[in-house]
């Protein structure tokens, strides 16, 4: 905990209303979504982007820490003051500035929620692509500095394929503005890019400039049911190779379709391997000419049978299945790593099978969730933290898991970001070279490595 | 020119074939398609990645500068060695080294055509979607260098949208690399982006993993013929409004239209102030549903008459018009200057008739053409460089043009970079903080500033 001369400059810059300190209110910032908390000195939540460079000013003078806090809901530990100092909270800075729709673009500032933003887009016909899980509570700033993927990923990108311009404080407390929120660029060294996925290691987005798409008029939602996991990843692989672009595709395996069956009762086959839930969205016409072709791509990789929604209220039916994975588990096991991998699409097949093999090998339970059209797989580990052999066989099967999607060609993450959890295995991912040029980087930013310190960087 | 010893040097890393020295040979390497020349000292054709860094460790050893070049159709002066030194062509290294259907990817060397990637994808039904009117000639290392863009980019975006990963070779002859290359990545730090758009100013590119794109089944080309260019403006800012996306929207203004037709007689309406040309594809019921609400848009922005292309062959006619441009323009002066600046869609209608009233003010000609669909306006310059007088009054309404997009809220380049032509107006668009930021960057690169100095950043 910072003095009270300290917290009292703190005070001054953004009110003494948005300081936080003692222990039991601290406590709440101690944590994000991972397994590594962290807690801070105190937390303050500025309202301008003018108390961010004061508090970065102040920050550099004291020597203190900074690691910056949206909704908390990081689950690589992106958001925890693992190495003390303040937590700037974005939470107050949620404004709707402007939406426009010639130009198709939002301007926010970056404590502005997800789904307050589609609900802004929503009335012009219009939404905002990247929907990670967390959008109901996750922050713009968040999902910028995770590069936050979704659902809808495998059609429309993540969110740095959305982000068109960003003011960001840097740590020296100057203000710098990327893309076109500085004006309309498509050349130039364009710094939007680079900061997203930067997981809060090069300052803080302050506002950001939003693409937005175009709501399609027509979604089909189609289930598909395999007794080979590898199967249901082939058939992902296949319907992308028809040129078909889904907007989703979600593999559920037996684990899991079990654990959802017994909790939600939703009739779901609990014999199957493995299940596919697929939308398409469109106008009539494409869709009348995927559907044919992925019933056909269901059949060439041996699916046992498939359903199409009738209507919406069987559609969201079949999504209740997706979205009730984390309580079903929930009920197995009183522990849940959710790990996040990618690996290139033509390899899916082979990393749902070794991922399967790896609980098996391990005799652990491990629930596989995919963003599948995305080759992103969200194996869930499940275990018991108080039997501290059960917590340590995770640990290594996790290693097994990262190694595994690295030999396949793929990476340490998709969506979660490195953050706290993944920092020891950047080398095995990164080369030497690679690492170096993003530590020069990192240093032109933030010489004192006062920044998220401990992140995402070895 | 570099005395016989470092010649023989370069001879030795490359092979005596890949190595072009004499006054005559060296004169065509010493311009590209914009107003600057630079002569290099030596050019070397280096066939791999390992003779790039060893080409790169000699520069730095012997203090040269280094300049990459592609095809050499830069419009900016990014590919002349206006400060001397070596001229490393990419135009060796131009395998496709694979092409991936399921992952929707291509590897490529640098120096491959665009167009011969285009050929490439179209047996399997996809397009690399940036189609820089240079295609038939412009190299992908080019491409990404400039962040070159294209008429389908108001639907596809530009370079940057479509690299996935690239190898690139760093000032320090290290090679990095980076996104998907590395691996499949949505986090981290990717320095893709960050490279795209700089001009060749931070190393050059060896390798990229490109993204592919499915070729949608249907086009509609239109053409709609305005009384007024602001209302050719207005009429793509309500299409875009009205959640359509055309794939392309082009604007022709009186000037072009009228040396269009006396060139190429065409049967385009002399007397018309604005042409829109514009294409949308998709799916049948995807264009039945746009096309009506496009015509709607004509009428309400006061259209004079709109026109479908029936077959090909009328759409092939259409497109003539749009190529012809150069040509046409050619024959009414000696020299052009094409400009390229951007503004946000709805600034499009102020700033089309601003730079007409610039050519009235000035007593010039100024021919416009637009990828209005962009809010990239390329307003071509005609003189006769032979009267010194002409040439002066040419730099200062370029200078008036770019001023005026600013003020718009646009900026300085589209797709044709700043280069050597527009280095001098970067602290007109860019805060000293941010220019600031991106030397330093530039600096962790290349800390002597021996690559393509001069270029991009003041």
């Amino acid at each position: 905990m910072l003095n009270k001369s300290l917290v009292n400059s703190l005070k001054q810059i953004v009110g003494s209303e948005n300081v936080v300190t003692g222990r039991i209110p601290l406590f709440t910032y101690s944590y994000d979504a991972s397994q590594f908390p962290g807690r801070p000195d105190v937390v303050v939540f500025p309202t301008t982007t003018e108390m961010v460079c004061a508090l970065f000013h102040f920050a550099a003078e004291q020597g203190l820490n900074v690691t910056p806090r949206g909704a908390g809901t990081c689950l690589s530990g992106g958001a925890v003051a693992s190495e003390g100092g303040i937590v700037i909270s974005m939470n107050k800075m949620n404004r709707i500035i402007d939406i426009n729709q010639v130009n198709r673009t939002v301007l926010v500032e970056a404590g502005v929620i997800n789904k307050s933003i589609q609900a802004a887009a929503e009335p012009f016909g219009l939404m905002f692509a990247p929907d990670p899980a967390s959008l109901n509570v996750s922050t713009i700033g968040g999902n910028i500095a995770e590069n936050a993927g979704g659902i809808r990923g495998v059609k429309y990108g993540c969110t740095k394929d959305h982000v068109l311009g960003l003011e960001v404080v840097i740590p020296s407390g100057e203000v710098v503005k990327t893309g076109q929120l500085l004006s309309i660029s498509e050349s130039q060294i364009d710094l939007s890019y680079f900061l997203c996925g930067s997981e809060g290691t090069l300052g803080i987005v302050t506002k950001a400039l939003l693409a937005l798409t175009p709501i399609n008029p027509e979604v089909v939602t189609m289930t598909a049911v395999f007794n080979d996991l590898g199967d249901a990843g082939d058939c992902v692989a296949e319907i992308i190779a028809r040129g078909v672009t889904p907007t989703t595709m979600e593999i559920m395996d037996n684990t899991l379709i079990k654990a959802v069956e017994d909790y939600a009762k939703l009739g779901l086959p609990k014999d199957a391997e493995a299940l596919l839930l697929l939308e398409v969205d469109g106008f009539s016409s494409e869709l009348e000419s995927q559907v044919p072709s992925i019933i056909e791509a269901f059949r060439k990789n041996r699916a046992k049978n498939y359903s199409i929604a009738g209507n919406e209220q069987e559609r969201q039916a079949l999504w209740k299945a997706r979205r009730s994975a984390n309580g079903a588990l929930g009920k197995l096991k009183p522990s849940m790593v959710v790990q996040d991998v990618v690996v290139p699409r033509d390899r899916l097949a082979a990393m749902l099978r070794n991922v399967s093999a790896l609980a098996k090998r391990y005799g652990i339970i491990i629930a596989q969730l995919a963003h599948a059209g995305d080759g992103n797989l969200h194996p869930h580990l499940l275990y018991d933290h108080r039997v501290p052999q059960e917590a340590e066989v995770i640990e290594h099967v996790c290693d097994e898991i990262f190694k595994e999607a690295l030999a396949q060609g793929g990476t340490l993450s998709g969506e979660h970001g490195i953050g706290l959890e993944k920092v020891k295995y950047m080398p095995l991912a990164f080369s030497q070279e690679s690492i170096s040029y993003m530590k020069q980087l990192k240093h032109a930013f933030d010489p004192e490595s006062h920044f998220n310190p401990g992140k995402l960087l070895p």
